[in-house]
């Protein structure tokens, strides 16, 4: 697994002339690194007694962030392990007519999950701005500029995913499962957009103390 | 050292009640990603027949890019290094006068320290953009959202690099100090968003076959 190594390995391994991992690992890992940011300004909020009042709010935003880093770690080994089923399927033999037919299936079918794996960073990246915005709003002012950090990374995740997302519905034939990605995939990148630019707002204002 | 544990303790100890390792470190990691990207497509082009013509350029490229993924490592580590030094200076006894001024000048050299390493970050990432410019126009066209990512990475950790620098600045008395790096900050933050803009530019034409 990808996440059992080192970091410095993981970035070798990035580096290296293997096609996986490649960005869209990259994309899930950068999820992971903005929502356990969140989670390090809930601990850094919670049990001081400033912050009393949003005590169970925290809490609370501190589970869901925990599950969310979670997840995208998961996502980190899953883009891998699905990119390298698109390449298995490529490599499958194409002799005859009904092979050529099995592996144009095979391809088509990996690489419609390949395509899913990118769309499930961009979904819990809205979940985790949203995450990101109550701990820039009401989390430890001395860590603003962390919360500001964990916005960037989801929505860097969000943009890196959506070019993921796209490279994959450009070898898909199916043109109603294409059309109705994109539709989801705009939808998640303006929510992005929009909910990033109000986290980083509160931030800017809070490290200028305006 | 950082670097030397697993992905998954990195986010562990990232997400945990201690401030550091924090934002400062995850630019750095964001940096590292982008130019570990950047090397990643020229390996992928270096060697392939219909890329011949840009061979030497790309072996250029991976080199620079394979030590600025190396500088951007290297602070990963050092910015939580020189945060734990500011936390130690604010650590430093106050008792009598001669402690509170020593403390004081103690607390302002650390907190320059700190405020410089993420600006070096950002310097880096404006090395490493042009790198990953050259690869999204030049490089293999299947790897092409492997260049956006590695933009999308860069710009972030300019960003979020930003956020940093500031929140140290704030606490540095020294005026002609913070003058001088606001203004250096505020050109870096603005040639690193142009530039990241021209080379997903490039790479959003070449995903939608334009």
């Amino acid at each position: 697994m990808l996440t059992e190594k080192t970091v410095t390995t993981f970035l070798d391994e990035l580096a290296s002339n293997s096609p996986a991992p490649g960005g869209g690992s990259v994309a899930a890992l950068s999820g992971a690194l903005g929502a356990a940011l969140t989670t390090m300004v809930c601990n850094l909020t919670i049990g001081k007694k400033k912050y009393a009042e949003v005590e169970g709010e925290m809490k609370s935003v501190l589970e869901q962030s925990e599950n969310l880093c979670a997840a995208f770690t998961t996502l980190i080994d899953k883009d891998t392990e699905t990119f390298n089923k698109v390449i298995e399927a490529y490599g499958l033999p194409k002799d005859t007519e009904g092979q050529k037919a099995l592996r144009a299936a095979a391809i088509q079918e990996t690489t419609k999950e390949a395509a899913l794996v990118p769309l499930e960073v961009m979904k819990h990246v809205i979940d985790a701005l949203a995450l990101a915005q109550v701990v820039a709003e009401k989390g430890n002012v001395n860590s603003a500029s962390d919360a500001g950090v964990s916005a960037l990374m989801l929505y860097g995740a969000c943009e890196a995913a959506a070019l993921n997302v796209r490279i994959n519905l450009n070898a898909i034939s199916d043109h109603n499962f294409n059309g109705w990605k994109e539709e989801e995939l705009l939808s998640l990148l303006k929510t992005s957009k929009a909910k990033s630019d109000e986290v980083l707002e509160v931030v800017r204002k809070k490290i200028s103390g305006v």
